[in-house]
């Protein structure tokens, strides 16, 4: 078996009636299984509900530095949550504001905001201004590009590489001043693992942007997700901006939603303390305070920094089998062929796949037939559109292996067949 | 003893000097007190508090109606929360989203999104609109101001009556088009505990604003937040708007906060299904899912309506003196003094006091100085700012009935030395 480009009209076919023998075989299975999105697995959440739902018990567990967790109270969220965040992100407690379980709900509500109220240097609110634009490395995460998208931004693909995106072209696009912001996973980018490099993230900090009012989204889902290997120390892009003057540009996320449960867990927002008191104005008249029970309940269980990457650890001996799953039946069943690239990840939730240009769709539509859900095609850009139909999402961390080997086959021989298919049409 | 507008110079300077004194005396205590906002007390928190901590405990309690309530999904909350929601509301489960601890935040971000993207019926986002006005019925909730405050609308004051909004003046003011929306605690009104008449509900449910996306909106804080008597039926807004062809004007909303946690409780939205699809749609990109393992954990603890409604009347046992604390006091010592009138409700968190024009921001500045932090002065109107600076708003939950006690002579005190100065100042 050698790649698919030298092979001749004959063989290809042969290719492909093996290749469609078998999904039909697949097919007749009635699977269904679901690689479509960054779920923890069921014996992920089993591992952590026993400890999470039982750490608050006595009447002294509802108090925290003082403060009684079940009233209201304490916008910025527990001392005690700040200060787990911020330990975990290497900034400073002040520095830090704890939401409730989504650390999307932060992002859209910071933008947000922006748009009806304008940022801390923002001459008008953003939608007094005539256009707004956003720079989107890609491909990236589909529900970053649709936030902005939702408020009418125009999207501007910024090039992904192996050491974050292409500084050459964010330099370049920001000195449009009505690019007011940009999209960052910078550890274990979503979909393709990649670790943004110290030379992106100095270039990245000392940006000059035109826009006064310039917001550097940091989503840093995947702080402390290495599932391969130990934790990768990681710089902190507050200080790193406050370094060169911006301090106010960057804003950074993080959750537990990997960490404790993906539906109960909890969130950050990290910004300069002159944008946390700009925030908690504005915040102050939406909510009067998170779910700090909640909170107490992530501060009792997992402790501090040491003891969260523990715990961890025991994430990674779930999750490292089943990225070993995709990643060998890839490099089994797919590498010789030549037909698709992807990245071999130590953390994150994902395998980027680059399909055969112009296969992606098909392939996808190929899998669901088969009863395999995946990430849409398209989806990891801005607009959820391709340009060259070519990159596939995987997500393994739901079901569990078993499931994952019979997902992952039926990936493999939709690659195979949609390759086929495309190169048979092309030699008519 | 009689009422100071019959009393002569010498009269009245002698009760300013037994007040004086009395002042003096109080202060000299050091005390600490706060009656400035609706929260629960600790007796209340600590009754909530083993139950509701204690119902997750089998893995089969983290599923409800087959959704695991750990994981990501069901943006418009667990069905079984829906329901009870539905049930407490007396609407559908179909017309009910249910959210995260705080129903102001479901307020907000409601009316955020109708700045942004508009509603179902807008002809564009209300940030492209010249101007928008919006409905205050006043004295009302300060909180709800301050949000359509911090959007930029002119906030116009239609005067509370015993049955609701003065619906002459509300009638009028919705003719012109910019009015749109308006504000309502229907039941036991904030802060006066008023509960609007069938009267008053049926001229709201039948308005014909000129605005096509006028929103009524509908904090239902109280709906069953009886501390005095029976629990009372109130009409369904929803079913009443849909009667009259407004199916799609009322926004409800309602939470735990003050049943269960005023922290960690779950609130919600309640709407016409053409609305809820519509937000479903706008909410789906701002969060993936709210907290449903603390929906789940409020589903297993407050079973269904009739067992949330004993519960109540636990509240109802702690609520009930110290609201008879404040009221007897009063009656004791200000109500022959004829400076100052108030309410004696049956349920809702609130007495509303009327000191005499001109007093009450002297009168809370004597409290803060006694040791004594009330709701600050006008905030029960719009912009802050009382006309008469007269109301006060009493919020006796908090302190427990000892502390209650010397609170509340505190503010009687007070309010007799403000008037007494006034008297004498207008005499000379």
């Amino acid at each position: 078996m050698g790649a698919y480009a030298d092979m001749s009209r004959e063989e290809l076919q042969r290719e492909y009636d093996a290749a469609a023998a078998k999904f039909e075989e697949l097919k007749s299975r009635g699977l269904k299984l679901n690689m479509a999105r960054g779920k923890p697995g069921k014996a992920q959440l089993d591992m952590v509900s026993e400890g999470l739902f039982s750490v608050m018990n006595r009447p002294e567990d509802y108090i925290s530095d003082g403060v009684d967790c079940r009233n209201y109270g304490e916008l910025a969220g527990l001392p005690a949550a700040r200060r787990l965040f911020a330990e975990i992100l290497g900034c400073r407690a002040e520095q830090v504001i704890v939401g409730g379980n989504a650390s999307l709900q932060l992002m859209y509500d910071a933008i947000s905001k922006a748009v009806t109220h304008g940022l801390l240097h923002s001459p008008r609110p953003w939608c007094k201004e005539e256009k707004v634009k956003w720079l989107c490395p890609a491909p990236g995460y589909d529900r970053h590009f649709k936030v902005t998208e939702s408020f009418g931004f125009e999207l501007i693909t910024i090039p992904m590489t192996p050491d974050g995106p292409d500084m050459d072209a964010v330099e370049a696009a920001i000195a449009d001043p009505a690019v007011k912001g940009m999209w960052n996973v910078p550890k274990y980018s979503n979909p393709q693992g990649y670790v943004y490099s110290d030379e992106t993230i100095r270039r990245i900090a000392s940006m000059k942007p035109a826009a006064p009012d310039f917001m550097l989204m940091w989503d840093n889902a995947y702080c402390i997700h290495e599932f391969r290997g130990e934790f990768a120390e990681f710089p902190d892009i507050l200080s790193e901006c406050e370094k060169y003057g911006n301090g106010d540009m960057a804003y950074e996320f993080a959750s537990t939603s990997k960490v404790t449960l993906p539906g109960a867990g909890i969130s950050c927002m990290a910004a300069s303390e002159a944008n946390i008191a700009y925030f908690l104005k504005l915040m102050g008249i939406q909510i009067i305070s998170y779910d700090k029970v909640n909170q107490q309940r992530h501060v009792l269980y997992l402790k501090d920094k040491a003891h969260t990457l523990e715990l961890m650890k025991k994430h990674a001996e779930i999750m490292a089998p089943k990225f070993r799953t995709v990643v060998d039946a890839l490099e089994r069943e797919i590498a010789p062929l030549g037909i698709a690239g992807w990245n071999d990840p130590r953390g994150g939730y994902f395998v980027s796949l680059d399909a055969m240009p112009g296969t992606a769709k098909r392939t996808l539509a190929l899998c669901k037939e088969a009863g395999v859900t995946m990430t849409g095609a398209g989806a990891t850009f801005p607009y959820g559109v391709d340009p060259d139909d070519s990159n596939i999402r995987i997500a393994p961390s739901l079901p569990p292996v078993e499931e994952l080997q019979q997902a992952i086959e039926v990936l493999c021989t939709c690659l195979k067949l949609s390759a086929a298919e495309k190169l048979l049409a092309e030699k008519q």
